[in-house]
């Protein structure tokens, strides 16, 4: 790869193709009925078990004799380890969990590519062991590097030449972006979009689909169709004008104020984690069948066998997280001077790579926000909770990723404050506006994943 | 601290003050030949004795028994530490080092009001152990955590009020900045300019004085007068307008097709650091007085003795780095429908916090450039050693930080480059514009400290 000075030249600036393959929901070759049918013809024709087994029978997989720690033999994929945690944010001053460790950077991938002029985006029917339907609807590619550099001897996975070793791929989209913080350590992945032209033909397969943005946004509405890596790729799809220009959309604040207060959170805040052995982890415990927390809060560690015939390798065994409660992911969002703002949580979270990562309104994923006593409850839940149907703009159930957890799934909410909604603001809150935001998911490890999934449901409203 | 959703206002969009005060030399108040008097005055004043002692004389500084590492007896302050590194960034893909650790995120702070509606900046003569000169210009304030929490109960440093607990004040930029990557593992401070109201009087204080911008850079063209903590929070003045947009400012490449560059280099380039006990650093050696490379290469780590009348504490010890050779730091640039560009390189360094952050063209602080063999020496360095005259910039000697280093300068150069430098470039460089680079300066470890502080010698040229 070499750079040369020249300017690189865009034939149209990528928003305005964004905003036209949004506004395109049915066409001549593609129907929500004839997606309808392809869909289900795939959920039938992908037969696959899993079956939750004792951590005896996991194959390749099994625990460091040093540690604890629960990895594949090749030390490759993804370990289970311990973290010991300190901070002063939140009410938990001082813990330990277990916690997934996958320092490779993978790709989660989309190919596009213009139909009669509009962008379409490869699509696949994508079967993962924790899915709670039997198969989503993934990015083109979506492999960690001990998958495409096949660790597990399998086939390569389908498309990978388009993102890889392609020096004449244009660019749409590429940024790194963070995984849960509370589940993964540090976890990043290469969120790309890169589009051939509209020439082009790429090989044919049954389980793949060219879809408009606007096809995808009414999925979405649907539960669990649309899976985790493809929505936070499709975030960081800018609908404004790609150049960042704060002047040009009213904002409540300036760059530079929200800027200066998200510096100030990373300051205050302290986040102290240490790896530690997964044996050392208290009060966790564990049985031949899962490493759980004796209160049954959080989630629990367990092992699969899954039987499929549309992976790379037709069977294995392997780790899952099994949540132990549905979450609840929710914006509260306003309009100012017609530009709709959304309210942001800075969060701290253990596995945050960077101490604060902005949030949605209200994220509990890890302890039943229902049951959660009055003086602890997390800021807006209530709020969030007995909103008027009217207020609601969005409100589905969204699937967590499916190779990592078990049928993971939460209540995306994003709904309009209404005119009493407080102005006075915990000091980790702010109004953000969506053009910000969009600006700021341009840099890495800034929005959160939860925050990042929330914002691809919501379009160029 | 709330945040109410209203706007927060502006009184005057705070680049056009930075201008002004840029272009402000000499004034009624002040001239270059009074700041000389003041200086060589307070030179006589503080007088300070340094001398290499040996470890063992070191007070409250030891080995810790179990690693070796070289620790205050509070576990507070920085320790030096072993790291073990593996990258395929550079020539070198293993080596073990010494490093300095030092979690804490610490102050450097300016206090800047207006006289005469000219902005003016707080700057303070404040001698450092490591210092060439005895004193250098730093911030108003600069302080580790363990220093205005006192852990070594002296004074607390002046004006720091100003900064913490301060609701009221105005902030003018305030952002996370990295050090150096070679030396600091992973080590941030907050860059912070704050203002107070031009009617508000403040404490007087002999080494302390109000300069301008453009006084400031006059001084920067002397060597070693202002100091590397003073340098990276300048850097962070923009000149243009706060609010970004690119399409404002012409550019070689857009702030999308930088940011693909940038993930590309992450996503290519691995970093593994493991810390490991100073002790175990191979081939690293000790004796009684330093910590060494067997091949005199690099730094050694020595133990000082100081004697100063003018520190929140009259005498201590301390360890200090001793860098092997002087360094050189240099820019290229050109310039591209009249916007200033700059050769950037993305570059690993062991220490960086988040793999690759953008470098100067060329920054050679580890080995004797000089002395490189023609097949491994770096990119661009014998173009910048061979430029003529008339290409030449700024071209200073200028100090790292004389509290962790011990005489440490580097020459500063920058450079236009000449009609006949090569179009192409290898992968990790690239042209970026001097609006874009103090764009990138707003987000924190994207820019290094070595390219942060040539850049505060570039005003609005």
């Amino acid at each position: 790869m070499a750079n040369s000075s020249k300017p690189i030249s865009r034939t149209a600036p990528p928003d305005s193709r964004f905003l036209r393959s949004l506004s395109c929901v049915e066409s001549d070759a593609f129907s929500i009925a004839k997606f309808n049918d392809w869909f289900d013809d795939r959920m039938r024709h992908h037969h696959f078990e899993i079956d939750q087994i004792a951590f005896s029978d996991l194959q390749k997989w099994g625990f460091e004799s040093s540690t604890g720690n629960l990895r594949h033999e090749s030390g490759k994929f993804f370990q289970i380890q311990g973290i010991s945690v300190e901070t002063n944010f939140g009410g938990i001053k001082q813990w330990q969990q277990p916690i997934i460790n996958q320092p490779e950077i993978g790709f989660l991938g989309f190919i596009a590519k213009e139909f009669d002029g509009v962008l379409h985006f490869l699509m696949q029917a994508k079967m993962e062991p924790g899915n709670i339907r039997c198969i989503q609807l993934a990015p083109t590619l979506q492999a960690t590097k001990s998958n495409y550099t096949r660790v597990h001897q399998g086939k390569s996975p389908p498309f990978l030449q388009y993102f890889r070793d392609n020096p004449d791929r244009r660019v749409l989209v590429d940024v790194l972006q963070s995984e849960q913080g509370g589940r993964f350590l540090r976890k990043r992945n290469r969120n790309i979009i890169i589009e051939v032209p509209s020439g082009e033909s790429l090989p044919e397969n049954p389980d793949y689909i060219w879809l408009t943005l606007g096809q995808i946004q009414k999925l979405l509405r649907r539960d669990n169709v649309i899976n985790m890596d493809a929505r936070t790729v499709l975030s960081c799809i800018s609908y404004h004008r790609v150049t960042s220009s704060t002047t040009e959309n009213p904002s409540i604040h300036s760059m530079d104020e929200i800027l200066t207060w998200f510096t100030e959170l990373k300051c205050c805040y302290d986040l102290d984690v240490q790896s530690i052995p997964l044996r050392d982890a208290r009060p966790w415990l564990m049985d031949s069948q899962r490493i759980f927390h004796p209160e049954g809060k959080y989630f629990e560690v367990i092992a699969v066998r899954v039987a499929a015939d549309n992976r790379e390798v037709s069977s294995w065994t392997q780790p899952l997280v099994k949540p132990c409660q549905e979450g609840l992911i929710a914006f509260v969002t306003k309009d100012f001077q017609g530009e709709p703002h959304f309210l942001i949580q800075g969060k701290v979270e253990a596995g945050n790579f960077d101490i604060v990562e902005m949030a949605p309104t209200v994220q509990c994923i890890n302890g039943d926000y229902r049951q959660a006593p009055l003086d602890s409850r997390p800021p807006f839940i209530d709020y969030v909770l007995n909103a008027s149907s009217a207020q609601i703009l969005f409100d589905t159930m969204q699937s967590e990723e499916g190779g990592r957890f078990f049928r993971e799934e939460n209540r995306n909410l994003i709904l309009r404050a209404s005119p009493d909604f407080p102005a006075e603001l915990p000091a980790n809150y702010i109004w953000i506006s969506h053009t910000q935001l969009k600006d700021f998911i341009r840099f890495n490890n800034i929005v959160n994943i939860q925050a990042r999934c929330l914002l691809s449901a919501f379009g160029a409203e």
